[in-house]
């Protein structure tokens, strides 16, 4: 068997440009593994690195020949384990597809999935645009990744999520035809939704080769208004407020430990003993902006902020967004992380916040707790030390009870990070067997032999009705 | 086969409220027919009045069991023939069902699927919260209807379409079981996007019974600006040299022929010897406002404009945006219309109208433009006398040309009212076999019988492979 898969990657590889397959098991290390660092992660008969759409093509076409999974990848800086790597499969790198060319006169940007979010960013911002949706990982994530997960970021809660801007793509379906869906056209209402369902499929449909993504005007400098909080429940009752009357671009929430872990990091004088802290912006005109962030500190007060601090410098406001995007790598200092992305409806975030500190006592593990606060989507980081067997084994368990408390709040077990492996054994629990039964019937009828990231979002044995 | 229906009818019946089950043939005439008016529209077994989810189940069983197609209507008001009736097949109304729910904590309305758009809108609005997508049969067109085909509206030039407020529905699917999709939750990607695809799935996929819509805070008072063109390329340019650096709330067009029919209804004193008038509002904040709608007066003079006038008074705005909306009904005074619906990428817009011109000439027929021009979105309509054969044909045959024109500037052939029964036949020309397929596998996987709205987006019998 192994011996006939290297017979017929040696005519894959003879497909494709030198250099473009790694079968040599040191190299392949590198690709086994996405930023969920799943310890259970397969060993790859190879890795491709696609350099074009027709690359891909062939890849595809060998495993449906051949009955290989592919596994999909773009930055690995996944956090669900969607381009974990399968024993006798193939991961399909897309890392070096990474073209971009914007439009300005449709003010569109079409992208190689390989290109990261903030090269994307920085291309429009040549132009004077803006492409929006911003993964707090958006210097090192891939916009193949984002769409494949539907990526959100901090300022979806005014500017929506990465479905928002997608307008086409061209993927390779699991036939290996490769077919062009969407397109510059800002509105489309002729046939299917198709586009919108291979947003946030993550690679269990089709591989998508290219993207068309809208753009928007450059936003206006943002005012910024950072919010001290003596409980997280007065904070998560303050977004509720805000959120009520207001549309503020970015609602963030941090709590002590990663107030403390960022103030570690950068000594910039936040305040160690805040049990909770709002990040605020509005990017609304200058004397907009200024009647909308008092009204917002006018409602922190109300609920008993302890200190409130508000500036309309840009590179001040930058300096506090730097505190909340560091703060996971500086969780990471202090140990492994099982990253969590439940999401509730925003009057339930007190209830989930209050929860959680309840399950990471009961099960003696730190839980930090980080938010897109305004969306009600939460991030608790479970904290761990990997050589700890017994305390590993309570993380796993506050992890599956986190989600189990998101779903009994009317929330997701996922807002923005996607289910990939990880997620996958509660995703039955969150739809319910109807719906699951909807999604196993879509990816059959698009993936009938299931060679596309089996086991990823749904299981790989589909259940028998 | 006749008496057998009659029989397995009254069984229905009886599991249904009294009097929702209509058989008797001139009450059914008023649901044959959608505002396309087709003149091939069938005559269905029974017209069907559901008041509730369990309702529409019985009557998808009913039609499951017996293999009677089932054509969801809403208010009727679709251009496209997405509601005509079908020989032998149930019309199911979704009229009676009309509950909104506003919960102003998550900013979301609990809507069924035969409640006005203008009646969202209106209970939003009593909790200050606003329903953005407007269709301009915003008062007389069904919520269930605008998500069933993504509709769009004059807002969605900065406000997006129906599918980005979709955040949750109810649906029966075609053996009857109801589901729910999304929910109360802004951020969700847990599985694949079904309700994404459930949008704009024109009643082929199962039949929407409730939605959950994201309503965000009241719009501010908009300042209006109107732009008079001596030629339909002056402001298409106009419209291309606004849309490259700023996002206006609305930037409508009207040709000479909409100018004139809004004029014989309104006598407000538009110019009736302009070729074209922008309409163009910003609801950025006063100040800001002022300052771009004074820019974006600057480049309609760059651009020849005639005449510009700008207001920051709410009730003259209004009525400009009457004199848009009424065009349409002013013009079916003049004749009956063939509603087109054809988008482009923006920088092809001026090569739009003049083609539409061209093909008006060419075949001897009217055809007025009306279109959201800030998305690219047209709606050529073409005017004829019902009565007149002839002329019948050479419209109908205008009407095709323009969605070949579409397509072959890289257009759509329907940016918002649905592809529907009318352009059916040109969706194949406008996908490619290959996308056209992928339509119909996901069609077979959710409706394998295909007993919801066949003929509708995609042909009754899939093309053999």
């Amino acid at each position: 068997m192994a011996s006939e898969h290297m017979t017929t990657l040696k005519n894959l590889a003879a497909l494709l440009p030198e250099g473009a397959v790694i079968t040599d098991s040191d190299r392949m290390e590198a690709y086994r593994r996405d930023r969920a660092a799943d310890p259970h992660a397969g060993t790859p008969i190879a890795v491709v690195r696609a350099t074009s759409t027709a690359d891909v093509q062939a890849v595809v076409r060998f495993a449906a020949a051949t009955g290989t999974p592919v596994v999909p990848r773009g930055a690995g800086s996944g956090l669900s384990g969607g381009a974990t790597a399968i024993d006798g499969g193939i991961v399909l790198s897309l890392e070096r597809m990474r073209d971009i060319s914007v439009d300005p006169a449709t003010r569109i940007a079409t992208v190689q999935p390989g290109a990261f979010n903030a090269e994307v960013k920085a291309a429009a911002a040549e132009h004077g645009l803006w492409y929006p949706p911003d993964p707090s990982s958006f210097e090192f994530c891939s916009i193949g990744g984002n769409v494949a997960t539907n990526a959100g970021g901090l300022c979806c809660v005014k500017y929506g999520v990465t479905t928002d801007y997608v307008l086409g793509m061209t993927v390779v379906l699991a036939d290996g035809r490769a077919v062009t869906l969407g397109g510059p056209r800002i509105k489309d209402v002729a046939g299917l939704s198709l586009t919108k369902l291979f947003v946030g499929s993550e690679g269990t449909l089709g591989v998508i080769t290219e993207v068309q993504l809208r753009l928007v005007p450059a936003q206006r400098t943002p005012t910024t208004l950072v919010a001290l909080f003596p409980s997280l429940t007065n904070a998560t009752d303050a977004v509720l407020a805000i959120t009520r009357t207001m549309r503020p671009s970015m609602l963030e929430l941090m709590d002590r430990i990663c107030i403390n872990a960022a103030e570690d990091q950068l000594r910039m004088g936040l305040d160690r003993g805040a049990e909770a802290m709002l990040l605020v912006q509005s990017d609304e005109s200058p004397d907009q902006a200024a009647t909308e962030i008092a009204a917002i500190e006018q409602l922190c007060n109300q609920h008993e902020a302890s200190e409130c601090y508000s500036t309309d410098d840009a590179d001040e406001g930058a300096a506090f967004i730097v505190a909340r995007r560091i703060a996971i790598s500086s969780l990471e200092k202090q140990g492994a992380l099982l990253h969590e992305d439940v999401g509730v409806p925003i009057p339930r975030l007190s209830d989930l916040v209050t929860g959680i500190a309840e399950i990471g006592a009961r099960n003696d593990v730190t839980i930090a707790v980080i938010a897109h606060a305004g969306d009600g989507n939460t991030h608790p980081l479970v904290v761990l030390d990997p050589t700890d067997q017994a305390q590993h084994a309570r993380a796993h368990v506050a992890y599956g009870e986190v989600m189990d408390l998101a779903i009994s709040l009317s929330g997701t077990i996922t807002g923005e990070h996607g289910v990939g492996r990880l997620k996958q054994p509660w995703l039955g629990d969150y739809l319910g067997p109807d719906v699951l039964e909807l999604n196993h019937r879509i990816k059959q009828a698009l993936d009938p032999q299931g060679i596309l990231n089996p086991g990823v979002v749904l299981a790989a044995d589909p259940p028998t009705e």
